[in-house]
């Protein structure tokens, strides 16, 4: 069993982007956050996210609003974020509070700057196939995770558990496509007789929300597992009272797959790693533009 | 075994259309046709299309630009259809010679009278089920053609045989959404095992482009068969010195399947009606917002 490192590959792929940010000076790559109250989980990534970019040489700016902030007020901003030429990316964290609609939020986001990769277009794009589609963070990761493990992916069966538009949907999306070329089944909780189908796949991607609601007897022996669930679990043993747990029973299906992502520290680090990639890559498009 | 009759179905479709028009007068949907040069196929799709228009009650305009167009003067012509609030749909007849890009002048069409659903924002639409999304025409027929068979569709395994974008991945799009709630198995040309793959599909979408490509030995039995592959093979008993084969082996699929779509009679005219209900659709929309 081969344990995929999603800190070691994370690495690798920030210290690319540190030297792809160098080159760039004297111009600096600025991803622009947006967060909305102070849920302590949103508080907590959107640091890590401004912290990396720090570490890689990238500018991080960061804009709070009040739990209680209009759309309009949220569109303002966000209209000035996009007709700011010194902004190259813009993230706003989710999950948004209720009277405000996520969709049309993510969507107002010119574009070229949707590092995030959550707005329709974006989608759209990756579908499509049209070069240069930001692909959401996390479903990148998975992607990214894979192909610096060498495994081989055409011609392979993926199997997708959870279709949420965030993960499963693109994941999908990105393994059916030619740069994948895996032949993709997507299941959800409609889906009978799930362990079976799990049972076929080459390369299982768990994105169900369930901690280790994956086990061994529903792994072929030698297929690769990629664990994106990131479940808090009740732990009296630790600090903060929780623990964090994947969507697969880690101990006992690294007895059967032949490479599989731990969590933590396997598919997060990676989601991270691919902000500060797109929002590179939306600065050098940007300055090709002139 | 149970014919799914397309011809049937889509009769049934357009006379509700045809009700829904009455209804919106003395307002009359409109859809604008744009053809690039005089291939036959083309011209006979175009001609359809512009028929069953009539026949229903709506108005049909087209413009025909030489296969030398420019794609500016091709621009200009959509931007005039996308500012006159008298067209509700706008669709351009594929393939178009080959100095123009698809996306880019499929794009230019107004996301709201995208009635053919090729737009790339149509198509991330459709992936995030935002309400009022436009799906590619053939898709929409291949789900439409299930839904008024009373095929359930909802934890069954959708095998799309095909990822081409205007068939097989919307169909995989439309068939995992909550609206059909279907498993779905994508499978193309690099897929191993095809065979044992689409054996195990509650129903199969057969959309590859290949004659008689899906054979009785690949069907479990009592699965339902959509067959939307049109292959023209030379015929010297036909007038027109061609027939039009499906991708599936009727004659022996039918034997094994409890139902099943032919070729012709089965997708195509399900293709052209749900053509009419997109533009139906966009008029009442455009309605609404007064």
């Amino acid at each position: 069993m081969r344990l995929i490192d999603g800190n070691l590959i994370a690495q690798e792929v920030l210290a690319e982007i540190k030297a792809r940010v160098a080159r760039l000076a004297p111009i600096i790559p600025h991803v622009a956050f947006i967060r909305v109250g102070e849920d302590p989980a949103s508080v907590s990534y959107v640091t890590k996210k401004q912290k990396t970019a720090a570490e890689v040489g990238m500018q991080a700016s960061i804009k709070v609003f009040p739990e209680t902030v209009t759309q309009a007020d949220l569109f303002k901003h966000i209209d000035a974020l996009n007709a700011d030429s010194s902004v190259h990316g813009i993230l706003i964290q989710a999950p948004l509070p209720k009277h405000l609609s996520e969709t049309d939020v993510f969507n107002r986001v010119a574009s070229q700057k949707d590092v995030d990769g959550f707005g329709t277009l974006s989608i759209g794009k990756l579908v499509q196939e049209i070069p240069g589609a930001f692909a959401a963070c996390t479903p990148a990761g998975v992607i990214e995770l894979l192909k610096r493990s060498n495994i081989e992916t055409t011609g392979k069966h993926a199997v997708v558990v959870g279709r949420s538009l965030i993960v499963g949907k693109p994941a999908a999306i990105l393994l059916i496509s030619k740069a994948c070329n895996c032949t993709v089944t997507i299941t959800h909780s409609q889906t009978k007789d799930l362990s079976a189908i799990v049972r076929q796949a080459d390369i299982v991607i768990a994105a169900i929300g369930k901690p280790k609601f994956i086990t061994a007897d529903m792994i072929k022996p030698g297929a690769v597992v990629i664990d994106v669930g990131i479940n808090r679990v009740a732990d009296a043993t630790k600090k903060n009272g929780y623990a964090l747990i994947g969507d697969v029973d880690f101990e006992n299906v690294s007895k059967v797959s032949s490479a599989i992502s731990p969590v933590p520290g396997g598919v997060g680090p990676m989601t991270v790693a691919m902000l500060m990639k797109n929002t590179l890559d939306a600065c050098e498009r940007a300055n090709a533009r002139g």
